[in-house]
């Protein structure tokens, strides 16, 4: 039974046949020149044989050994020394990095499909060596020459990690109540005094030097936000040549101990201990939040794949296990006693599960690759209103891209563990890694709640609406597309009606986060990601669909013919199985039930 | 912040208000004469305080230890031993046995009280006190004299053990398949050879002898379950003075790695690798499998128990650290940027996760009360009428009973580590374990699908479908009731649209199971369940909230006020924010979609 990680007859759809990145990206952006679609099959092929041969044996071991911390050193599982310099020496890090910061400049497309693959396999083996790049764009965008001369280039190597050091224990989501300090030298630098949790690869003996970005309050600056500043806290010093330094004052003095992800390096770091933390600032003072927003959208997408990772394979792995598991008599033969048992995929119930797991992992698949698609042109515009267009959607996508992928990229790895039965609770097969290592993604670079109330608090407003009102408008593109083929009609009906009722949904709900109701409103902030997240998922599968009656219509190998004809069913799964679910979601929000909120506070027990 | 468990107000108000157990069991039935009222309460604080003070902090250490394995042994984490010691000094593990066995025949409300305080301080700990009670219920109903006196009395004092060695590697759900073997000797006992798998508390160091049910088919008897026998196997055998002679031939092989209840010994058994395991024939050949369904509604109820018990322990956990967070700004001072931060719990978000988690809490509790309360009066009704309904009840509520609060109650506690954020995913705290331990329920004594086909395919048209009218029926007495409170017409009304659909959707739903797409309405069996499960939820809830509404018309303490008040807005929270959806659950089911029976096996991908 092969470990898969990763469809690549589906990927290869989704990038080749429903986006068309050939034609809308590698031969549309001279930055893309030197790719084309047959250097991204080798690529593509290269990353899975990496991923399967040498990361996917990690995971596992991975986990049972966990990080072990020391004296503040941390040690991450001695199986993934060998997959990490794998990665670096074929530059897998750096492969989406701009050619100007070292990288390879290859369009997000691919990179973040062979970061599916990388995810699936080993998320915490990879993030060591990937999570670097999240830094150095800031630095790229914020740092002065000197500051990016001195590091970029070694992060873009790998041979430095990075990392992000914002949360303090009372300032998780509430960023503006951190307490880290920063007071000025005399040459300029300064002095940070403070405590961190929960820093992902905050130390770790992969790399000789971490470059840390910190977020802190110079003494004196207002309280909130606004007077926060971000400084570039090295481990070591960095010499002018490059070279490394002394040791900084900034030591890791614990490590968490989680539920899943336990071969990442979860880090409680002390700042100034000794007096001697010294941080450059990055960019100008007070504009922290500023600059480290500019990695957050990237953080967001990043947890919204690594979610479809996980879901992706752990329903590679029911399905693989769903064929070959021996267990019971067909239905069809429930009356003869001496029939043959049969695998369990053919139990009608088994059949429900693996195409209720399937119809997310390539909703999530092809709406990812969408909005990434999206960031891909809004970078690569080079019309005003284009950029701007693709830009909007993207930034109103990223909140369900972390949301909905993270939360039902959870339930579709709980439904893996479930079609496994009892063996799926045991620790032999990865089904239960994968949820535990899932649910993470629902709560880290901001929850699944903060998410829905950055979506109705600020998304769906944006530029009066006009945003929301585009994206209606791409929906309705493939709606009308899939009205004209037969087969469709009745789905994208279905679909329509539901995306008409979104829009009043979202509507309704705008209006009344800003009446007297407003707290009720951000009661149904999550429902309402949810049911445009399932919108999204019914827009993706009938376009899915769409394309497939095409191909369908014409000549096509056998093979390809049961993968055409699983995409029409998946999308009427989902559109005739769940869809009228989303109804009832969103009748549920015209209700705007405020329970919630006249609920006496000892009315919740005692 | 004080460990609760379980709301004692609200398991009161179950009892004494909701459900009237005292005019409605104690006082009713002469069995129970030794019980009244007071001695119940006195009984459930005695069973608090030794949960929480003795049983709870075993919780934790017992899932970081674990059982430990070594040359066909088996020790308990080592923290167990003292409560296991003080439940069997108290008595609690017989609590609920019949006095003819030694036991001190409570009524089932009472033990099963008692018991979701114990499952929720420490299920693990508390499941090698009682899991024999499953097997001297067997013995007392199918056993000789002989084998009552041998085994029961030591049973029901704790000091052996019992298990039921069902599931084989190929016979899990498909019973029938097994092939474990039984040779008849010419002393009237069976020589056993075969393995079993998944067997809870096969073997461990807390019970001086263990006697072991297990499923065989004696040599010649037929393929599938009517083959199928039941022997009694103790681990040593007994002298017929009671005192323990030689050690029998079934060994412990291993234990299972496991996703949660890593505290309890999931034992691999072998029995006759030295051709001497010896067992004893329990009832009458090939009525194996009757014998074991004796256990089998009373292990699915203890399931979903243990379900309840962990949601209902998250959610208590949940709340008090919504009500202890500091965090973030109120959303009324939103635009204040220096107003102070507020506990979590006046964010609309937390309130609406909180009391989503509260209202599956209340409805399973009430709802497995209720079930429980029928099993009682089938049990003691002297009217023949009577005594069918209720167990006619009993059986349809079985398998809800157990799939929907094992699946609603795992989704409980992964909402209860949201609501913790960050720290949810830590060790420190009980949510992740919570969350980990609840996820087997969905899984043994028969995974939810299995449920759900039990449910569709047996229990719907029991007595040609009068026991779900009279299901109907009973439903439809609380809405009535409900209609003529003002407050809650409205709710009653919804309440009687959702049923009145539920009616529709179970018609035509058995139906399609006897026409030629019986194959589609398997696939639906499981939502189906869902949809009935929804609207017991909401029956259960305005039941409640219809007592509380009487109670608020009179004179209430300031704190009761609260919590009637918190009843009320509990129903208008589910029927308000949840049925709708319920309803378009039930809409999707008329849809019958047929995608996943056409789905070509190869079209599930790679």
């Amino acid at each position: 039974m092969a470990q898969q990680l990763v469809d690549r007859r589906d990927l290869d759809f989704v990038l080749w046949e429903q986006l068309d990145c050939e034609g809308e990206i590698l031969k549309k952006y001279d930055a893309y020149k030197e790719f084309n679609k047959k250097t991204c099959d080798m690529i593509l092929n290269e990353a899975k044989a990496l991923a399967v041969k040498e990361l996917l044996p990690t995971m596992q071991e991975g986990d049972r050994q966990g990080v072990r911390y020391e004296n503040n050193e941390v040690k991450v599982p001695d199986s993934f020394h060998r997959p990490h310099e794998l990665l670096l020496e074929g530059e897998w890090q750096n492969l989406g990095v701009e050619p100007e910061m070292g990288g390879q400049g290859a369009p997000a497309f691919i990179s973040s499909a062979t970061a599916e693959m990388f995810m699936a396999a080993s998320w915490a083996c990879y993030s060591y060596a990937t999570m670097g790049n999240g830094t150095s764009d800031m630095i790229e965008k914020y740092g002065t020459q000197e500051q990016k001369d001195l590091y970029i280039p070694k992060i873009t190597t790998g041979e430095w990690g990075g990392t992000m050091l914002l949360t303090e224990p009372d300032a998780g989501t509430d960023v503006g109540a951190l307490t880290t300090t920063a007071v000025k030298n005399d040459d300029g630098t300064y002095s940070l005094t403070g405590n961190k949790i929960f820093i992902t690869n905050g130390e770790h003996d992969l790399c000789e030097n971490i470059i840390h970005p910190v977020l802190a309050r110079i003494e004196g600056d207002p309280a909130g936000t606004k007077g926060i500043s971000i400084f570039i806290v090295p481990k070591y010093f960095v010499n002018p040549d490059g070279s490394l330094g002394d040791r900084n004052d900034i030591l890791c003095t614990g490590v968490e101990h989680k539920h899943g992800i336990k071969a990442s390096a979860t880090c409680q770091m002390s700042m100034g201990s000794k007096g001697k933390c010294i941080g450059f600032l990055l960019g100008k003072e007070r504009e922290g939040m500023k600059v480290m927003f500019n990695m957050m959208n990237g953080a967001r997408m990043a947890t919204g794949l690594q979610a479809l990772a996980y879901a992706s394979a752990s329903y590679l792995d029911a399905l693989n296990y769903a064929r070959d598991r021996i267990q019971g008599r067909s239905i069809d033969d429930m009356a003869n006693h001496g029939a043959p048992p049969v695998a369990i995929i053919n139990h009608p119930d088994v059949r429900r599960n693996l195409l209720w797991m399937k119809s997310y992992v390539c909703g999530f698949r092809s709406f990812f690759q969408y909005s990434s698609m999206l960031a891909t042109k809004a970078a690569m515009a080079e019309d005003e209103e284009e950029r701007k267009l693709n830009n909007g959607l993207y930034e109103l996508m990223t909140p369900l891209i972390k949301a909905y992928l993270s939360d039902l990229g959870y339930e579709v790895c709980v439904q893996g563990i479930q079609v496994y039965g009892g063996v799926g609770f045991c620790q032999d097969f990865l089904a239960e890694q994968y949820a535990r290592d899932c649910k993470i993604t629902s709560i880290y670079e901001g929850t699944s709640g903060i998410q829905s109330m950055d979506l109705l608090g600020r998304k769906l407003g944006m530029e009066k609406g006009k945003v929301f009102m585009a994206f209606m408008g791409e929906v309705g593109k493939t709606i009308a597309k899939a009205k004209g083929q037969e087969a469709l009609k009745g789905l994208a009906e279905d679909l329509e009606a539901a995306l008409n009722r979104l829009g009043e949904t979202a509507m309704h709900l705008g209006k009344t986060a800003v009446s007297p109701d407003f707290k009720a409103a951000f009661a149904h902030s999550l429902p309402f990601l949810y049911v445009m997240g399932d919108v999204i998922m019914a827009w993706m599968l009938l376009w899915r669909a769409s394309v497939a009656v095409e191909k369908l219509a014409g000549k096509v190998k056998k093979k390809d013919e049961a993968f055409y004809t699983g995409q029409v069913k998946t999308a009427e799964f989902f559109i005739q199985s769940l869809l009228p679910i989303t109804h009832g979601k969103m009748n549920a929000i015209f209700n705007t039930c405020k329970a919630a909120i006249e609920m006496p506070d000892d009315g919740y027990g005692i």
